[in-house]
């Protein structure tokens, strides 16, 4: 005989300030961290307590961080290599709501496959990451993009090493106790398809029709949507504030698995980021038992 | 405008299962490790993903091991020291529910106070632990019991190290998930007073009183009181059988923090146990998170 029905607000806004109170700090500064860790220290003060960091000074030995800077070295390089691009009226690649944006984004290994004449300039692996994780990363992504690309609040399901060699990323973050903060709903799945022909895009759903959760929470909604936005989504805009961050070149983030993300960046900004399996323990079953009660009143 | 209601046990039974599909396992045997693991090892399988395991052959090298199972040398070693044993009528030492029975269990760093004299028999620290978890232990104690000492379901706000040096510990465990099958209930404190002119016990209640939390459950109810326990604690009796082991004489049980553990010995067990500080992260904030919801219909 069970007995189903929603239970209040009050619980899970505990649940976001005490996981601040306890372990993340109260500020929305990341902690910052002027040489790599030992992998003990970042397996022990980062990863079991899925806490981000910031790493200064992590890049200093790779060659791409002075050959990236120039243009013509990377046109040269990648000179017969064919990559992919994400074309988008307005860049977001993967948001809900235009001009042609083009983001090399791709998450599929790219950097080990389209782009692997570059391989040489960067490390194959984080050595310190890798022992402390016990394993090497699943996937390696290049990231090119400008001022116009952005990524909407998603979480990946993997421990995220993000090392930017040009440019700088601007990262909020939150928790993955904050969950309902988004307001994940169904969403159907659809791509622009762009015309070289008229010049213009056309949005073309998924056929058959299939839909997936994603974020509903635009950080910043568009001038004259403030008060609709903050009236629709009243856990984000009242709760506490996300984490901020901006990565600059030469640093390097450690984003937790499970922790939402949305992501902008300056003009030019090349970054590299490894992808490693994460572990799915008692914090994975925890969070799919938060995700499965609706709090909202 | 807070709406507050008890939800289903639907979503708590998803939990239990599911941490032991995706981390614990689903038989009810505790992992073995044939040798100490690296610090990394032992950070990254167990402490990160609050996961026990027993290691066999951790205390080879202790002297204890083989000292200790002489009487002789433990009461000359012991003779001129003044030690504290809790008396109780059934050695249930900290439980709801009598002829005398003796158990050394001071719960204050005994092994380096009370005990202090047979230091040099164990390891001041384990080390691989110590250096995994980055500081030394908070507190040593020294465990003296027989087959009528025990102790009811409790947790730690440690990571417990807990090296059997002489006869057998058998442990009931039940992770942080499975806190609502424990059916914690406020009790008023109490303790036993005996006196030695009519060798009777009497329970004596705090004095003002005042109420702690405590676990209803007994696993081994008494006979013709099965049924009825069995009725007033359904969600532990009918969800899945907690994790059963034995620890032996040279093994050593990691007992990781906020488990539920119930505890039985054999005739003249000796153990020593390490608590280590606990990391009060986000698996700490989402136990508080779980254990704030009344899912009991």
């Amino acid at each position: 005989m069970v007995k189903k029905c929603r239970i209040g607000t009050e619980e899970v806004e505990t649940l976001w300030e005490e996981v601040r109170e306890l372990s993340l700090g109260t500020s929305t500064e990341v902690e910052r961290l002027n040489s790599p860790p030992s992998p003990l220290e970042f397996l022990r003060n980062f990863v079991a307590p899925n806490k981000p960091c910031i790493i200064s000074n992590a890049l200093d030995h790779w060659p791409a961080l002075s050959l990236w800077s120039s243009d013509d070295y990377l046109c040269q390089a990648l000179g017969s290599a064919e990559v992919s691009v994400h074309l988008t009226p307005n860049g977001r690649a993967d948001s809900l709501s235009g001009s042609l944006v083009a983001y090399a984004q791709q998450q599929n290994d790219c950097f080990r496959t389209e782009y692997s004449v570059l391989g040489s300039d960067c490390d194959t692996h984080i050595d310190w990451a890798s022992e402390a994780l016990g394993c090497l990363p699943e996937a390696v992504n290049l990231w090119i993009g400008n001022n116009r690309s952005e990524a909407s609040f998603h979480k990946d399901h993997y421990e995220n090493l993000y090392a930017v060699v040009s440019g700088e990323k601007h990262f909020l973050l939150l928790p993955p106790t904050d969950v309902h903060r988004l307001y994940i709903r169904q969403y159907p799945a659809a791509n622009y398809s762009y015309s070289q022909d008229t010049g213009e895009f056309n949005l073309e759903f998924d056929d058959p029709i299939r839909h997936v959760p994603w974020c509903s929470v635009n950080p910043y909604p568009p001038k004259g949507r403030e008060e609709k936005e903050h009236n629709e989504f009243p856990l984000y805009f009242n709760g506490p504030k996300p984490f901020e961050c901006t990565v600059k070149a030469g640093e390097m983030l450690y984003l937790p698995s499970m922790w939402f993300h949305y992501v902008k960046q300056s003009p030019r900004t090349i970054a590299v980021n490894y992808w490693y399996d994460m572990q799915f323990d008692i914090k994975y079953a925890y969070f799919n038992f938060l995700q499965s009660i609706n709090p909202i009143a």
